[in-house]
């Protein structure tokens, strides 16, 4: 995988990859589209138990976890994977699979496109 | 529809301590407690319609917004004032009524607080 900038074409499989949106909210009165894109990811963070997912393995050491790794969510096993395949198709996990198992890691860009969302712009204050 | 009505602790009105919730996402693993208070202000966001509104009354010239003064999201009045409503709710827009019209502003510490929640720490980075 190379560190390259380039916008989101997230890992394989993907069928709805997330492109990297927008301004921040407080600079001006979205479009139609950008809150079509941005909505996809606040909505993907809207369920407590994806929100535990995503900061379990936001905060991970190494960035990376196997999905045998989480247990602590309170959901089965099959949940805890549909949620993490929820958070992929909406551009924020990528996930790669090694043996067995499938390893998932925060999509950076999409992580930086959210905080750009929600930075104060001074004009805001 | 349904959801109950239990306030968060960022309702509007008096200016009682704003239970900021949380960690940055990257931080550690949220707990089931923290998961809920956050997914409820994402999930709020997390509709194309809202987000529209958010931004609509977030980036708005003295950070304050009249419902009659929005008009272009492409939904009708009732409906405007439905997400409104809704966001109120999340704690992410506050609202006085002044004779006919009620009026919007932003929580600044809805925004700050979800603004925390996804910065990027170095140990993520």
């Amino acid at each position: 995988m190379s560190k390259s900038k380039v916008p989101l074409p997230l890992a394989s499989g993907a069928s709805e990859a997330v492109a990297p949106c927008c301004p921040p909210l407080t600079e001006r009165p979205f479009t139609a589209e950008e809150a079509e894109t941005a909505a996809r990811m606040f909505k993907a963070l809207g369920d407590p138990v994806r929100l535990r997912l995503f900061s379990a393995v936001a905060s991970h050491k190494g960035g990376e976890v196997c999905v045998c790794d989480i247990s602590d969510v309170g959901v089965s096993q099959p949940t805890v994977s549909h949620h993490l395949k929820k958070l992929k198709e909406a551009g924020l996990l990528t996930s790669e699979r090694r043996g067995t198992w499938v390893y998932y890691r925060v999509e950076p860009s999409a992580l930086a496109s959210m905080s750009r969302l929600l930075a104060v712009t001074p004009a805001a204050a």
